[in-house]
């Protein structure tokens, strides 16, 4: 660390009086951070500036959610002016609509939506729309997948090989100390891509599935995208069982104009979203086909799922939301997935330099590296062991402390669109000196593995 | 109505085009309103205009979360100072804990806190928080209590006399339709401020119990305070149980400086908060004892509870949040409380002029109104019939369309420090303008209930 051992940073004071408030000293436990987290002063672009002063680039965007960075002017302006008239009310605003139709304009299967307040909540939604639409218990959920901290939906989200079982028959496996029993016993767990033995394991609920759940490019499941034909094969299933599938795109929106669903030939009923949604401001939102989504409706006759929130589609989020979206059109996007390419070809050939088994995965604006020669095909195989994590860390450390670096705890990068070549031959210069000092620990790492 | 029945109002459509993307038409059903509801245009203190260009008072105050009204000018500067700065990011910010240490000085029993985005996460953290530090499955909740809508909270808040069964063992009555059996059979329901039948219940599931939830002043329950009597023998059970006890103040935070548990000698393990500690932001928080919440830090041995969320303790909740309590301090907090106490003073008198079968209940700055001379001591006798829920919509049509104010849709209103006298007066005169006008129809209601 480059701070002097012997004075208390500012940071560190801090965070010593935070852990007399807040277990841990941080709310979200992404922050948390040994021997303590570090605390912004301000940030602008894709630049953050800590409390010391020190300046990083951020390729971590707050967890994916930042896809124009840090205080984007166009939202800062038309958030400025939204704050000015009020910020939330018990009656309609057309700041919802407006999002609304875009949002729905963007995706065919996208038909009705619904807002809440964060893709805990959008998930969460999603499944009781479900259950509901169908009258039945269970989910189905892809081993190792994160979709936020609704009980149903974490189940074996921190799977491990002390507690994962047969692969044939993975554990339902509890995130939280605690979770019942029952829960665990109404979500039923797949590996992912993995068509024949997940078919062999829905059709053992299939009278009790209510939806199969997927994220398309999963990270904590190495983020490697669902396969076509992994997908159709969900969707035969569903459609012969009498399920509905379903999309977590809370992340992986960003990838296409339409989601990562716009990749596949078959669409889900529902898709979760967040995110980037919500140009920086709290957001979730739950959409797909209305003869599913009408169930919402406090006028339908059938209506099976009232639904509400205080904080639900409040204008602020809405227009950040919108603001953010109008500037992430198709040449947005085209521009930021080839500058992340670009940052992926040379980050390959920094690895090739370096000569480290290290691999990446990854779609659109976003990848994640692997200490291993050869990408993960499965959560199983990108599952990190204590050594791994622990060798990680430090990497993180030296890109965050050295080379003043932002990433993801995974190792994962997220662009945004005010990233340019400039930032992108920082990051690969500081890969290739990463790679270089830690290469006899990588080498122990893969040699673990084998 | 005062349109004019021949052309279409602006809300009206806006709404016909909101139906066709968003069931219902509006992403929150507490918005939702026949034939059509209003949009607002922008709002200010404690007037709300539509775009139609009617303005209103706003005792609504976006279901009780605006403790100051609208576009609170100190709110609005600290706000627009910290979205110039950037909204969200991966390390930590001080603006939560100013935020954290501000809230837990507030009450005694607020020990450490963790910020989440809404009222609905807050709960379920706390529930999830009180499984993992029990190691128990089930939560007993009182029928007709709302607390946000993780399935498990929700359970039995809409029952009806169709299916709430005896009252010595009330039936778990799901509000989303395709609730899992499972999640019913691990809510166990109690009947509010009934001891006896109260505790009769929670012994049979004496082992299995994880907590006791209450809110203090439950609203949907009849906006009827827990007796000291109740909330005691909860306390004194939980403690001979190994169960934990604790309270939904996420309404009633606002009662007195440290909520409405500073009412009771004994104090709950945790509270969840949430609405007006936001500042009109997205928000929810969850507080208690030590013990109890280290169970979430990553860094302790015991960590049970894995916890994170990409908004929550966004710095734009923590900075409007943090306004918003500090000028709701115990001058502020004695004033709105005196406010509203002349308010139902007020009413009183012109329910007595009118000569009306209504009751008042309330506590601090809100109050609810009920279609029967004595108002309810039970979920079961605040119960609106149809024909009571459809006069009562009548009642507040009548208060939106000619006297311009809005209440919330169960005849409740809850003040903001920015109102004063003439309010007030504006208020007791339209009530008794409404009492007369449609007595015939509140002495009918009352009929049918004896």
């Amino acid at each position: 660390m480059s701070e002097r051992p012997h004075s208390k940073t500012r940071s560190q004071e801090l965070y010593e009086e935070a852990r007399d408030l807040i277990p841990g000293g941080v709310s979200r436990n992404t922050v948390f951070h040994r021997p303590y987290p570090h605390y912004v002063k301000e940030a602008s672009g894709c630049y953050v500036t800590d409390v010391e002063g020190v300046e990083r680039i951020d390729f971590a965007n707050n967890m994916a959610s930042l896809i124009h960075g840090h205080a984007f002017s166009p939202i800062v302006e038309g958030v400025t002016d939204q704050i000015n008239k009020g910020t939330a009310f018990t009656i309609a605003t057309e700041a919802e609509l407006a999002f609304a139709r875009l949002l729905c304009d963007r995706a065919p299967r996208f038909e009705k939506i619904r807002f809440v307040n964060s893709g805990t909540e959008a998930v969460m939604a999603m499944i009781k729309a479900c259950r509901a639409y169908t009258g039945r218990p269970k989910i189905a959920k892809a081993e190792g997948a994160y979709h936020g901290t609704y009980d149903f939906a974490e189940v074996s989200q921190k799977a491990n090989p002390n507690n994962w079982g047969d692969i044939n028959q993975p554990n339902s496996v509890p995130v939280a100390m605690g979770t019942p029993q029952n829960v665990l016993d109404d979500v039923v767990i797949f590996p992912y891509n993995d068509i024949e033995r997940t078919l062999a394991i829905l059709n053992q609920h299939a009278d009790e599935i209510a939806c199969v759940l997927i994220d398309p490019v999963p990270h904590r499941v190495g983020l490697v995208q669902g396969t076509n034909e992994f997908v159709e094969a969900l969707y035969k299933w569903t459609r012969e069982n009498g399920a509905l599938l379903v999309f977590d795109e809370v992340v992986t929106f960003r990838v296409t104009y339409s989601g990562a669903q716009e990749k596949y030939n078959v669409k889900p009923d529902l898709t979760a979203l967040g995110k980037i949604i919500g140009g920086g401001f709290p957001i979730g939102a739950f959409t797909g086909r209305s003869d599913v989504m009408n169930i919402l409706d406090p006028g339908a006759k059938n209506w099976l799922f009232p639904h509400s929130g205080t904080f639900s589609a409040n204008p602020v989020s809405m227009v950040a939301g919108r603001i953010a979206m109008e500037h992430y059109d198709r040449e947005a996007i085209d521009q930021i997935n080839a500058l992340t390419q670009k940052a992926n070809d040379q980050i390959s050939e920094a690895i090739r330099i370096a000569g480290v088994p290290v691999s990446i995965t990854g779609a659109g604006s976003m990848f994640r590296l692997h200490l291993r020669a050869e990408p993960p095909t499965s959560y199983r195989e990108a599952y990190q062991t204590k050594e791994a994590a622990s060798l990680i860390t430090k990497m993180l450390d030296y890109l965050f402390y050295e080379e003043k670096l932002m990433m993801i705890n995974t190792l994962a990068c997220m662009f945004s669109t005010v990233m340019s070549q400039k930032e992108v031959d920082v990051l690969s210069h500081a890969m290739l000196n990463m790679f270089r000092q830690f290469k006899p620990e990588i080498e122990k790492i893969q040699q673990q593995q084998l």
